[in-house]
This record gives C-alpha cells, sequence and structure tokens, in this order.
C-alpha cells in the first residue's frame, strides 16, 4: 500500500506481447492497492530505426530536431501501454515528458532535469489512474522538447520517484537483479538481494550494465530505494538503498570492462607540473582519465601511464603530439580490460586485494596496473585473458559450495 | 513576395528521398522572398502502421491513447523535414500541433480546431525561420493530444492560412491539379486553370479525392485562395477561390462514385409523415441519405428508394426492420454508380441536363435515378458501365479537338 513508481525498457515493450506482459505486472501491483506511475522507454529498436532515419537526411541534424524527432518513441510506447492497461480494465492515462511536468535544461539530447511540476502527475493519481509517462523526455524553457541522453528512461523513474515521494522505484530490465559477476559468463554468478547505492555506482560504472549511473546518483541524493528486477520472471529483484545488509559478504561483485585503453606518454621531461599540464590539457578536451602510473624519473625523462576509455584515443593522441614535449611519445594499448572488485565491506578487510592477486597469480594472469579506492580494487590485464579473470576472482571471493 | 502555406500529404514525405524534394520545393518558394510555413502529414503508411499496432492491442482502443500514438507520425516527419531543409543551408525549425497554437475541441479522433494562437508562428516568423508544422494535431482544454480526422492536415493548412492571412495555400499531392475527369480513367481530361469553393466542395463529395471537403468550406469561410499542384511536377496547378474565370466553360468535371448503395424500402403505408418517420430514423442514427425517390401510391403502399453509402447499409436494414413498418421490405443493391457533372454554369445553360442524359443513351446506358443541384446534375447507373459513361459524358461537354 503505497506508491511505486515501476520502470520498464525498450525490450519489455518491444512488441504487443511484451506490452500485454507489463500491463499484467502494473495491473498486478495497482490491484494489490497500491498508486502505480509506469515509466517506458521506446518500443525495442524504435529508437536506432529513428537515428537511421535521420542519418539518412542529414550527416549532423540539428539537436533539436534529433530530440523533437526522437521522442516520438516513447510516445508511441505510453499509448499502447495505456491501451493494454485498459484492455486489462484497469483505469489508465498517458502522459508525455512535458505532460508529466518534466521541466528541464536547454541542452537538446542531454538535457538536465531542472523540476518536475507534479499537479497533473498528482490529479491523474487522485483519479484513481495507473499513470503511464514517457521516459527519456522533458520541455525546456522554450516549449520545445529535449532527452535525457543515455538510460534517460531510467533517470525518468527516479525523478518522478524523488518528486512524489514514491516508497520505491522498481527498474526492469531482462536480468533478475545485480549479480556478483556477469551471470551469462559466470555461471557461479550470485544474485544480491541488497548493495548500497555506492557499490551500485562503483559496479555501474565498471561495465555492469544494469542500472544508468546518473539515475543510481539521483536516487542516492534523495533516497529513493530502488529495486531492480526482472519483467520475465516473477520473482524478488536487488534492493539498492543507502545501508545494505552486509550477509557478512566483503565483495558484492566482480566486473569486467573492455571498453578501456592504456595509453602511455614516454620520455616527458622529469620536472615539477608536467602530470598537472598533461591532465589539465586532457581534462579541457572532457578525456577523463582513471587508472593513474607515474615511472621513477631517470635521465632527466619519465613515463606518465594511464587507462581512459577507447573512443578517447585519438584526442589523447592529438593533444600529446601538439604539446610542448616534442620528444614525448604516444603509445596506446587497447588489448586491455579492467576487472574490479567491488564492495563496501572491502575498507575494513586488508585481505582483499591480497586475495584477488593470489586468484590471477594461481592463474597465469600478469597484472599490468592497480587502482584502488575505499569500496573497490581494479585492475589492468591483457584483454585476452579478462571472462578467465573475472571467473578466477568470483570463485575466490565466491566458492561454490 | 508575402506568407505561403504549403501542404504535403503522407507519400510527398513517404522516404527520404522524397522529404529531400520537399526540402528543395519549400527551400525554393522561401528563396524567392516569401516567408513559408509547411504543414506536413505522417509519412507514407505510418499512420495506418501505428493503427495496426493499436489493434494488435485491443480490438477498440481508447480515443485519446489512439491520438497520443497517432500524433507521432507527423512529429517524425516534420523533425526529418526541418532536418532537410536545415541540410540545403536555410533555417528551419520543426513544431507540434500544439506549440503552433493548434486549440481544438475536446473530442478524440475528430476534433474541431477552435483557435489557433498563433504567437510562436509569428515569433519563429520573425526569426526568418520556414516553419515546419504537424499537420492533423491539436491540444485541447486538458492539455491532451487531439487529431482532427481524415484530411486532417489539409484542414491544418487551410487553419493556418486564415488565421495568419497568409496570401495563398498549396496544397500539394501526387496529381498535377483539379481535372475535368479522373484523369487515370479518363484520357482527355483536362486540368482546370481556376475553380469556385462550391465547385470543388461538389466535386470532392463526388468522389474527386483531391481535398478534403472540411478543408474547402473552411477556405471558402475565411475566403483563403487555395492552389492545388503536385510536389512531383513544376508545373502551376488549380487555384481554388471564390469567383473563378468562366472561360466559358459550363461544366468544371465529370465524376464518379462507386461507394454508393441504392436502398429501396417497399410496401410501407401510403399515408402522411411515412418519409418524415423513416428519414428521421435514419438521421438519429447519422445516415446520409443523397437521392430520394417516392413511388406513387398504390393499393395504400408505396414505394421509398434512396442512396447512401455503403457502410450504411446494415444500419439501415436494422432500422426498418426494427420499425413500426412491419410490412415493409428492404432492397439493397450496391452494384450501382453515382456518376455527375459540376460546374457554376450550368445553372443560366439548361441544356445541360439533356446533353447528359444523350450522352448515356447513346451509349445504352440506363439512368436509376437523378438528381440535380444548381451547379450539378447526378445519375445513378449500373456499377459495370460506370467507366464507360464518364468517358461519355465528359466527351459530351469537352469534345476532342
Amino acid at each position: 500500500m503505497g506508491l511505486i513508481v515501476q520502470k520498464f525498457g525498450g525490450s519489455s515493450v518491444a512488441d504487443a506481447h511484451r506490452v500485454k506482459n507489463v500491463a499484467r505486472i502494473v495491473t498486478d501491483t495497482y490491484a494489490k492497492g497500491n498508486d502505480v506511475i509506469v515509466v517506458v522507454s521506446a518500443q525495442g529498436d524504435t529508437t536506432d530505426d529513428l537515428i537511421e532515419k535521420a542519418a539518412e537526411i542529414s550527416k549532423k541534424p540539428s539537436a533539436r530536431e534529433m530530440d523533437m524527432l526522437l521522442c516520438s518513441g516513447e510516445q508511441i510506447s505510453i499509448a499502447l501501454l495505456a491501451m493494454a492497461i485498459k484492455e486489462l480494465g484497469f483505469p489508465a492515462i498517458s502522459l508525455l515528458g512535458w505532460q508529466a511536468g518534466f521541466n528541464t535544461s536547454s541542452s537538446y539530447n542531454k538535457a538536465r532535469i531542472k523540476k518536475i511540476n507534479t499537479e497533473r502527475l498528482k490529479e491523474e493519481l487522485s483519479k484513481n489512474n495507473i499513470v503511464v509517462v514517457a521516459g527519456f523526455q522533458g520541455i525546456n524553457k522554450y516549449d520545445d522538447l529535449t532527452t535525457l541522453g543515455r538510460g534517460g528512461s531510467d533517470t525518468s523513474a527516479v525523478a518522478i520517484a524523488a518528486a512524489m515521494r514514491a516508497d520505491r522505484c522498481q527498474i526492469f530490465t531482462d536480468v533478475e537483479g545485480v549479480f556478483t559477476a556477469d551471470p551469462r559468463k559466470v555461471k557461479d554468478a550470485l544474485k544480491l538481494k541488497e548493495i548500497t547505492y555506492d557499490e551500485m555506482l562503483e559496479l555501474a560504472t565498471l561495465g555492469a550494465q544494469v542500472l544508468n549511473n546518473r539515475s543510481v546518483e539521483m536516487a542516492k541524493k534523495y533516497n529513493v530505494e530502488l529495486e531492480v528486477l526482472s519483467s520475465l520472471t516473477n520473482v524478488p529483484g536487488t534492493i539498492v538503498k543507502e545501508v545494505a545488509n552486509m550477509e557478512k559478504m566483503l565483495v558484492r561483485g566482480v566486473t569486467k570492462d573492455t571498453d578501456v585503453a592504456r595509453v602511455s606518454i614516454l620520455n616527458v621531461p622529469d620536472t615539477p607540473g608536467v602530470a598537472f599540464r598533461i591532465f589539465d590539457k586532457l581534462a579541457a578536451k572532457n578525456v577523463n582519465v582513471d587508472i593513474i602510473l607515474q615511472s621513477i624519473g631517470r635521465d632527466g625523462t619519465k613515463d606518465i601511464t594511464f587507462t581512459t576509455t577507447c573512443d578517447n584515443c585519438d584526442t589523447v593522441k592529438e593533444i600529446i603530439e601538439n604539446s610542448e614535449y616534442e620528444d614525448a611519445k604516444v603509445e596506446i594499448n587497447t588489448d586491455v580490460a579492467k576487472i574490479s572488485v567491488v564492495g563496501a565491506g572491502m575498507e575494513t578487510h586488508p585481505g582483499t586485494a591480497a586475495k584477488m592477486f593470489e586468484a590471477l597469480y594461481e592463474n597465469d594472469i600478469n597484472i599490468q596496473m592497480i587502482s584502488t579506492s575505499e569500496i573497490k580494487i581494479s585492475v589492468l590485464i591483457d584483454k585476452e585473458y579478462a571472462d578467465k579473470a573475472v571467473t578466477a576472482v568470483h570463485r575466490a571471493f565466491f566458492p561454490v559450495k
């Protein structure tokens, strides 16, 4: 008995059969006495099809018109879902982003939510309607449509849950929850009952593509209790909240990220300020840098190595080659993978790193770089051994009984 | 030099190639120094595809949700056309129905335009933008999306032209204008340079599917000069206006309508008020009746025969069979066609009817029913001879030189 926000992604509403399935989940929740707001994405490949249509017209389509185009995708899915809910005999109404009160910044394609005017949402709930809201979209101060960028529908759902003080925000996906490793790759992977926002953030960043980072950050900020669960099976998922029941579990998960490049800048002068100047230039071009390693200076020069995502490689090369360090040489290696263990418990358990390194050593996997934070340990290894590494490290922390 | 409203139907923007073609027409008009507002329909089969999607979910989908669904169609085409115009180096902006100020009645699927708030349109024109407006759609007092029903985009275009006092409203189709007969059927058919609103209304009603009736009525009411022309060839079309240059042309066109049924109600009492009661019942069920014929009473009974569109046949049968006239018998014949000649000139030329009947007689075509108005003469004949009749009558009025 309360207000539940439920979010369904594009694959969950890909065709009539799946839309009807979602309608059943939603109406089951409503029939139990809850108020329900449903946030949906565009059906299946709709967004990609629309992007393709734009590409046929223009190589660099106007950002405003792109948002106008893409917003039609969720419009279709909310109308169909509202029809399907009514078909089951329940009251429903669909609302576009602007009708649901999503006021955003003016920047097209990646707008930020500024405010949700909840008047219409409350009015429809007071009429006992199940409210179906178009995710991913809003309206700016010019009365023009905007989209929130990648993972925008998750953000829409969490934002509504925060603005409406919902009791829970359920994110339905095609997996049953958050696992200790990718269940498609590691057969012993365990589903977590609970996880903290911070752990979820580390897992999201590290490539466990369950929840969009921005939505987890927002959930943390407004203390929205999230649940990640499957739209295909009727079992409890994983709860994401501020303090999770630790269950004596040191580590929450083992992840793999292969969208990573190791960049080495060789032969830069071994003088103060060099690292600052290089990373300042990189930051100015929005190059996010992860693990950083600096060699001990020798013969007046040193090497700086760091990791970044693959799409930044060209920018990095250009920046360094046009810098004041004429002797500097850039080496880029994309045949690497980052393996991480994440868990809020590890900061009080010094043995975690050692256990991870041991598992890798026993499998003859060489560690190229290491990075640690309070709740994670990441290592860079040869991409070839990525899956083997995940399995080995996972088994070290989650022994098969 | 002025304000031109241009309207393009779904087939004119069916794919990227055609969208680019429309962009060229629009920018040519703009480059000549005109302000341009473009109204577009949904691409090709988009609306039918969306209706199909709804049918998979519900046999009788909610009217509100249907409008929510269908409005996505024009949203896609306006975004693509605005992109294509910008790609040619011209300034453009797309506007949804509600952004363009279309306030409508609340009745979904067949809303009437109540008012166009022209503020945004004027603002965008003052920024020198080519304004691309979604046809067929508006918003009601609940802030919900509505659609205008069949031919709605024509109506949108004429309504904008009226509200903005445009110098001309051009309706682009896949034919070059209004012809004296269907040019696909009658090879001698001539393109009219000009035609009056009233003549156009008769032609539209009679099956020359060039312009939607509602839009012609609106154009007449607000004195909007229309031009019907082709988006595929660059030649002048047909101008529709209050007083057309008669060019000594008695008849404007010959049309054929095969969506017609002849209904005979036999054996009703030959007493006063019978016709009134029958047609009153039909009107209450929205059955539009066209030509009416009543037999001379005999033996205390008479027969009433009339024409209507085919989709009304079941309703008519039900009404009569459940009426107080227990002996009445309903006979329906859908193997008929209505052939009409239309022209404002004929009311002062009594020979028109005779000329039409002579042409039919010479071709051995029997006339079942006749109806006349100030600017048209219609006859009902066997459907089998419809095309032959149109050709014969057309040749009588437009002799091949």
